[in-house]
């Protein structure tokens, strides 16, 4: 009879090696090691190999860049989405796109499970596993790092090396860094162990070889690098009239964020299985680009319609957060923030300058904005007309009259 | 028989000095001219002189900097208000607040109208008239730009000097600037002008001397600087450990931010009247204090209370920037807002430099952060069992599950 | 020279006779009556003939009725939409379809303005001429209860009749009725009069006579009636099994409604314009099928997304009732509205009673309700471990206890 | 050494006793009985006795009911707290009380846990568990039916019957009822059983037998009844005109509710732990004062003051159905709740009649409806000026207009 199938997330890294050799062991089942390429810039050479020699039956290593910039990045930031007021959600958007790739493989392959080596205190393992129960239910999930006997096999890294070493992984034998990172097209996440302490300052200039996609405010060029967006329905479709599609914008914006000092955040988060954690972000491109699409927005966009998406902007980035991307939920909202995005065409001028992403011009075929109307000069337009204002003022005074002469009333 | 009396908003420029000789004229009252210093640092002195001259009965100057910094900038930055995504709503702030002293004076001195020089386009008449509606509905309200005589009567800037000159107004001659300004302890607004072309680029150094309150990025000092902000409840009470009042507060921010190129914003923005105007800010002080106040929230505010407010601020900001302040709906937000801050203690720490306000720690004694629950070292506090989280997902995902059963039952 | 033409909004009163002769003569121009048959059951016989009498150059009386059933109830109904919590927006939701078809007729015929009959003190004329602005803003709108000429040449009914006679108009002597009222295919309203006194109770039995629709649920039928409405993602479709469209459905609810007392409210609202107001609606249909819809999302319907659009009703209801209908704030919500109803299709049974509508049963292939998950017997699904809550309730409670932990250490 | 403690939330049916005994056994602790009146008007006679028969070590029986009314129910009436559009909350409320008083007899004993019977499946173990989370961080909790040992230990009910009887636990031998219910002061619910099957209609006359506190609308009198209910900041304060406390009220409401055929409800509804479930439920005096509160609000509050607090009724009702009365956002939201409720003054007449709740009328010293205002007839007190309407209007246009006028230019 033919063996189970288990689809493991694969990294190469000590964690996953384990958990893959561990798998098989435990379940008697074939195990299909899956790496997804979303820009992680990992060293991918040589990892079907390692799968191999660790005992996978079968390797996918897919390049899914593009789908992550098209269909999640792009949809994502015309949103406005930002968690809590600081966070443009680099890890949250690409988990989704993993897992969903993941039950596609399951299923392909009929496997009847799926397993990942995200810890049980993280928000990972939520985005993961949501987004195979909306996509797949049918299918098992194997959360190693949530199982006790695994966690009892294996407190601490020495065990797991250990364990590595006795079945003949190759482990790679790597400085350890005093904090772990998480890297895509979007971005690259630092959190744990220094970063616990939230008085530390990663900021300070002893702390600048943490840092990954781009150098500090303080090492960027002196000189100020104007680039141009252009966008349609709110999309980003091309840098300086340049026509692009949404990867290569993606990391054209990384590279000018990054030379520019743009894009770190440092913040105190809250994750949805219930604590508080300490993050910090680089998003250089990820930054250039929601700034210039508020800025085109504002050009373009109805005043109701940005106020409406506005009021929304908390919800949407906690779906996101919490891993609630393929929920029926976040669909309907992405109805009304695509609507939305109609009239979001037009170009935005930004000058990138150490750390600063500074508008620098905005203009549409389709704009909003009327200067012959806002105008304190004669209005050539004749669209307005001061007396006007009389009338929307006293109308909108009514119930505040009423009120008041109640209140005092009262007294 | 005693003469009917108007109070007017009187800045001592040609607008409201014309304004005032008409007034008086026109409706036989007599005028009591009201300057409010809202840290507009104009030239206050011999303005009292002036308005006499130019025909008032009597003059009130008011310095309103304590009130404003402590009854409305603290209270709308406890909510974390942001207009549009972009617009710390510096000038909104202070018209409820220079309309609550009119009505005040006009009450004292029995007054039937208070009078303002606002145009027929802007925000600012609003944000006055819907303030005396809710304030003191009994008391009328005269905005002569909106009446077609005084429109007809002075067409252009010529007529109101041949008009000044003819009544013996002292009229200071100025070198015209292309634009317009408003300025108070939070910001100074730029609009009109040049500016009216929002491709044009205010960040360019050829423009630089428009600004006021900060250097650009570019010229503000290579050398970083730290502050702490102590917060009790939502509000700043410390720089530097040294306890300040809100108006100390504010000032010394400006200081620093101006001189460290922070808090410039160049927006197209979405006017309550139903245009969209372009406006340039600076508002230096306010940007760091928006910045410190979340990231102290970061610490001390519970996820939900966070979210729920953050679903919020469109709402609120709208209100501020409509000129709501005094009407009930503000009223109520503001009590969850208040609510929402009990908790808001504790220190951040900032890095300034060349436009950046950068995180660089935070710390408090009603912390929510528990490294010792987030830490991915083994849990000191035994508050998490990562075996929860299997079933807080699978929880989560059974309507999912449920939902994507269903859907695949329709194939 | 071609005389200028006027799209009229008439229905053959008073009011719009006396106006469509008064534009005749103020404005030189062409009047073209337009009336819509918008389910309002007056008599349409005569009426062409009428209004070329009063001086009408053409006349457009259409029916749309279906239109209004399908493009207008309907969307709305998906949305759940009860203005204040209490009205079903009768009135609201007809004028955008008779605005559009005016202008329409307008651009049809090169007219260069509408005209109505709305007061200067209601919602309708509001709603009228946003409409226009949204779908045709080159074309003027008259409102000549808004003109000061006109209003005083008509300060009061005598003077309207006396201009009648004047111009041989025909007016039909009714009997003045203590109120006015609105019609249509979705409801009746009732204002002005005697119901301008909020403690008049127009439910008792001495006014039984206003009512038009619905009979009181003292004198509908003892016997209750059973009736199936079947719903196909968010819209009824069929009643008791027989396919209808939606004007269809309207009526055949109208005459059940109305047979069985149901769908009285009387209320105080507020109107856009700023004051509140007292009217009395007979909505019969409209009311089965607002609960009925609920009823059929409440088996089908995802909660999060039940969550998210309930907590959007208010703003979408404050849209329909100030006449934004054609606005994008409403298209963009409309979108949203549209994907959460995609599964809301299946079967409703109602028992009417005496001014009840009680649900008597709900069914649906595609039902998101399995009982042998909810059931407290054994779960032959196996979908649910009852240990599972445990893990769900811990992650939950985390950050309460953490803030209740910071509580507690305060004192 | 002195032995542990347990809290047990008791009711002396079988469930509970045989759980009573279990944990004395398996805890080896003290078990001290606990049972709130809450309005259950279960028979409380005779509880003590049987408790300490059962093993108990000692015993409260605690009268909650004035508590829940006036600081439970009332609070949640304020903020017109309706689930998912239609259940009034009657067991989600009445949750936190209990659980409340549990921690406070738990540290007054000294206690480390408290322990209840719900089950694994429904809401009201989130709901005792959040409320001991944020009062009671360091208190236990124990859920017997989420103990793999405990549901193996009593697969049903026979083997509960057999426990019982081995420990000579008195069991009342009851009519087995084909469905579960829960009362207390302001509802009664049932679920399970043959309700288990949506497309069951409990209205049919076969099933009036389930019903405990109201007739059907059938039964109920053919003669109306008049109430009125006089509200202070939105609390019901008398009824027909003589002061009442809040349970009176509740006490006097549900025997007028339940004589007229008032309050069942039978709906599909989201439970937090992530099912569909089907319930009935009959809340008389619920429903009459939630009209009544409607109506009160609609004379006395503020347009944007309700239409803000109605887009937060599916949150709050979110909150009290999940569990998270105590928490800091539904705290946070109720400050915005009470401050909207400080105008809700007066008086509502109702008609009771067969299911019906007919407002017949509503009065208020501080009515913000002013009919002088509203009246189509002249306006005695000028405080509106039709004119003043087109103003308001074409503002409100002018970003129709523009948006208009570029979607034309498009085609």
């Amino acid at each position: 009879m033919a063996k189970e199938k288990i689809v493991l997330a694969y990294s190469g890294g000590l964690d996953t090696s384990v958990i893959l050799k561990w798998l098989k062991e435990t379940y008697d089942a074939e195990i299909i090691a899956f790496t997804a390429d979303i820009g992680q810039k990992d060293e991918l050479d040589g990892l079907e190999e390692k799968a191999l020699a660790t005992g996978a039956s079968k390797v996918y290593i897919d390049d899914l860049r593009a789908e992550f910039a098209k269909d999640f990045i792009y949809p994502m930031f015309q949103a406005g989405t930002l968690y809590e007021g600081q966070y443009l959600l680099g890890t949250s958007i690409a988990r989704p796109l993993i897992a969903k790739r993941m039950v596609d493989i399951a299923r392909a392959e009929g496997a009847t499970a799926i397993a990942h080596g995200a810890t049980g205190k993280g928000n990972d393992q939520v985005r993961f596993e949501l987004t195979a129960a909306a996509l797949a239910p049918e299918i098992g999930v194997i959360a190693p790092w949530r199982l006790e006997a695994f966690r009892e096999q294996f407190p601490g890294r020495a065990e797991m090396i250990a364990y590595a070493e006795k079945h003949g992984i190759p482990v790679t034998a790597s400085a350890a860094k005093p904090y772990s990172t998480d890297r895509n097209l979007l971005h690259i996440s630092f959190e744990s162990g220094m970063l616990e302490d939230p008085w530390f300052d990663p900021s300070a200039e002893e702390n600048e070889d943490m840092y990954v996609l781009s150098v500090s405010p303080e090492r960027a060029p002196d000189q100020a690098e104007y680039v141009e967006l252009t966008f349609e329905q709110g999309d980003c479709v091309a840098l300086n009239g340049e026509a692009m599609n949404p990867l290569e914008v993606m990391e054209r914006l990384n590279d000018l964020g990054g030379k520019h000092g743009i894009g770190r955040v440092d913040m105190v988060e809250n994750r949805f299985v219930g604590m508080k954690s300490r993050g910090v972000y680089e998003t250089p491109g990820g930054t250039i680009l929601f700034t210039a699409h508020r800025k085109m927005e504002s050009l373009t966009m109805d005043r109701e319609v940005m106020h409406l998406r506005d009021s929304l902007i908390a919800k949407y980035s906690q779906l996101v957060y919490n891993g609630f991307w393929f929920a029926p939920e976040r669909i309907a909202l992405q109805a009304l923030v695509t609507e939305s995005q109609k009239n979001v065409s037009g170009v935005v001028r930004l000058k990138l300058y150490k750390g600063n992403v500074i508008g620098a011009g905005v203009k549409s075929p389709v704009s909003l904005y009327n200067p012959d109307i806002a105008t304190m000069e004669a209005d050539p337009s004749q669209a307005y007309d001061q007396g006007d204002a009389t009338g929307f003022i006293r109308l909108n005074a009514l119930r505040l009259k009423v009120s008041s002469g109640v209140e005092q009333s009262k007294n």
